[in-house]
C-alpha cells in the first residue's frame, strides 16, 4: 500500500511510490519479457518498447559494466531517441538479444531514419547484460537474437510481471533468488514517473539485523518472526555457490512522460542510481555492472529552460528536481519489490520463502 | 560506540564504522579550519593538507556545482598528486580560498615541481564551495584568500572537530544547522579510509517519521520522544527561509591508505556518494553542487593490478572492493555525524537542540 514518505514542506511533492505500479504506467512504454528454465536453462530477456520513440541517456556506475549503444546516448552525441532497451541476462553474450529486438522493431517499420523508404531505418536499442552464466547449470545457455525477437513480440502495456521473469530469471541477491520489480508514481504535476530493476546484486538488499530489506520506505511489512530471521541469517550467512556471485550487476529503467532533453535524461539516470544505493548494501562494487537508462516520452511540457535562478518552484531545474527525487524513490522501491516479488526457480531460495511473516 | 553492520559472511571484513575517528586517521592527512561568526558573519573554510601528496580523484554528481582544478584530477590528465583539498563557503566567491591554501603550501615548498629551484612549485588545491551567502545577514561576507591562508595554518594531526566550524560554519541541512561530520574505519588488511563531509543539503537527514536520521547504521541512537519529535516535526515542516534554502550542497572528502591509481580514486569518490545517498533524501538535487573528493597516500599497497578475474578475494578489484564498501559507510556516518553534531551559532536550530532525547 502506498504511503507518504515526508510532510509536504519537505517535498513539494510528497511522492506515492505505487509498489504494483509498472513501467508501462508511462505511456508509450511497454515491457515484454522471455525466459527459459530446467534442461540446464535459467535465463531470459526483457525488451522495453517506446515505438513512438523516447528520448534518453544512462548512467554506469557499476566496476564490470556490459552494454551497448550507450556512446549514442552521450547529450553530445547525433541520436537524440531511442525505440527499446535490452535488458537481458547472459552477460556480454546476452548482448545478442538486443539484435533481436532490433529485428521485431525493424519488421514493425520503427527506427530512426536514413533514406527516403520507409523500410530504410536503424532501431535504436541501447542494452545492458546482467551475469548469470551457468545458473541454470549449462555455461553455454544464454540468450540470444531468439530471446530478444521473442521478448519485443511479447511486449504490451499491461503484461507486465514482477518476480524472476524476463532478464530477472537467472538474477541472485545476497544469496536470494533475485528477479525484476518495479514501481510508479504520478506527481502532483500529472506527471508519471516509473522505474523497473533487475536486481543480480553482489551486495544485499536485506538488512541480517531485522530481517527486512534496507529501504522498505514504500512497502507495507512487518518485522519477521524470529524463526523467520534466523532461517534467513543462515542463509545469508551460508558459504558463497561455486558459480561466482560476484559477477553480479543491477540493471534498469527509468521513464517519464515528461519531456525532458537527453542532458536531462543523463541527469535522471544518474539519480536514480540513489536508489540503488539505498536499496543495495553495497552497490556499484567493483564486481557490479550497475547500468541505469532513463526514458522521457515527452507528453508533459516542463517550463521553458530560460527559467532558471534560485526559485524553488516553477522553474524548470525545480520541476526536474521533483522528477529526480520521484526516480531515486521508484528505482529504490523497484529493487525492493525485486527481491520481495522474487520466486525460487531452481536456484537459491526467494525472500518470500524464507521470511513469510514480513508479508502482511 | 561503533558497531558492526552485518555478519562477516556478507562483507568479508564487516567494516566497523568509528563515528568519532577523523579524516586525519589516515596519516598523512592534517585538516584545519577557520571561521568568522558573528558581525554579519556566518561562513568559514577548511583546508584539508596532504603535504608529501596524495594521488586524488573526484566525482561532481550535483546539479549545481562550484569547484577548482577538478579538470586535472581525470585519469587521462598529467598531475598525479594534490596536496591539499580546499572546501569553503562563500558559493563560488569562496573559492579564492583555495588560493589562500596554495599560498601556505608555497610557503613551506610543497607543490608541484615545475623548475630546477626549490620554489619553482605550484602547489596542486582542488576545492569545492558551498552556498551560504548571507546567511551571516551581509551577503558580501564570504571567505577570501586569507581564510585559506588561515585554515591551512591550523592544520593539524590532531586538531581536527566536527560540527559547525571551517566549511560548516554556515551550512544549513534541512532547514537544521548543518556543519561538519567525520568518520573512518580500519579494515582487517590495516587499511584506513576515512571521510570527512560538509553537510549544507538541500534534502533532509532526518526522517520525520521517526525523528532519527535516515542513516543511523553505524550511531547508537534511541527513538526520540513524542514531545522533541513533535517540536522537530514543525521545525522541519515550517515555511523555507527568505534567503534560499534550496542552493545547498554537500562536499567532502575521503582518504584511505591504500596505494591507488588515479582511475581507481575516481571510483572510490564516486561509490562515497552512495554514502550521501544514503543518509541524505534527496541528494544530488539540480540545487546541490554534491562533490566529493577522493585522496590516497600509498602506504599499504594492494595486490598487483595484474590480479584480476572473478575471484571475490585477494585480487585488486576485490581488495578495492571492499575500501570503496567502507568509504561509502564512513560517507554516510560522517553526514549523520555532521548533523549530530552541529551546534546553533545564529542561525537555524540544531538536531541537538530539538532532539536531545535521541542521544544515550
Amino acid at each position: 500500500m502506498p504511503r507518504r514518505l515526508n510532510p509536504p514542506a519537505l517535498r513539494p511533492t510528497a511522492p506515492v511510490i505505487d509498489v504494483n505500479g509498472s513501467l508501462t504506467d508511462v505511456a508509450g512504454i511497454t515491457v515484454g519479457h522471455h525466459r527459459r528454465i530446467g534442461r540446464g536453462w535459467r535465463t531470459g530477456t526483457t525488451a522495453i518498447l517506446a515505438v513512438d520513440g523516447a528520448t534518453a541517456g544512462v548512467d554506469v556506475r557499476g566496476g564490470g559494466p556490459g552494454t551497448r549503444e550507450t556512446d549514442l546516448l552521450r547529450p553530445e552525441n547525433l541520436i537524440q531517441q531511442v525505440h527499446g532497451i535490452c535488458l537481458t541476462g547472459g552477460s556480454a553474450y546476452g548482448l545478442a538479444a538486443a539484435s533481436g529486438v532490433m529485428s521485431f522493431l525493424e519488421s514493425r517499420r520503427v527506427g530512426y531514419s536514413v533514406g527516403p523508404l520507409p523500410d530504410q531505418i536503424v532501431p535504436i536499442v541501447p542494452g545492458a547484460v546482467i551475469f548469470d552464466l551457468g545458473r541454470g547449470g549449462t555455461f553455454a545457455h544464454r540468450p540470444d537474437h531468439d530471446f530478444g525477437l521473442r521478448a519485443a513480440g511479447a511486449a504490451r502495456r499491461r503484461a507486465e510481471a514482477n518476480g524472476s521473469v524476463g532478464a530477472g530469471t537467472g538474477a541472485v541477491a545476497g544469496r536470494l533468488q533475485g528477479g525484476i520489480g518495479s514501481a510508479s508514481t504520478v506527481l502532483q504535476s500529472g506527471v508519471v514517473v516509473a522505474a523497473l530493476a533487475v536486481v543480480n546484486a553482489a551486495g544485499s538488499l536485506i538488512d541480517a539485523a531485522t530481517g527486512l530489506p534496507w529501504d522498505t520506505s514504500a512497502h507495507d511489512l512487518r518485522r519477521p518472526s524470529r524463526a523467520d530471521r534466523n532461517l534467513l541469517t543462515s542463509v545469508l550467512a551460508a558459504p558463497a555457490p561455486s558459480v561466482p556471485a560476484s559477477l553480479n550487476t543491477t540493471i534498469g529503467v527509468v521513464a517519464t512522460t515528461a519531456r525532458l532533453s537527453k542532458a536531462e535524461c543523463t541527469k535522471l539516470a544518474s539519480v536514480a542510481h540513489d536508489g540503488m544505493a539505498r536499496a543495495i548494501r553495497p552497490a556499484h562494487s567493483m564486481f557490479d555492472g550497475d547500468t541505469v537508462f532513463a526514458l522521457a516520452t515527452g507528453a508533459h511540457d516542463l517550463p521553458d529552460a530560460s527559467t532558471t535562478g534560485f526559485r524553488t518552484e516553477g522553474t524548470r531545474p525545480a520541476e526536474l528536481n521533483i522528477i529526480l527525487d520521484a526516480a531515486a524513490l521508484c528505482f529504490a522501491a523497484a529493487c525492493t519489490q525485486a527481491i520481495l516479488a522474487a520466486t525460487s526457480i531452481g536456484g537459491p531460495l526467494a525472500y518470500r520463502d524464507l521470511c513469510p511473516s514480513a508479508f502482511r
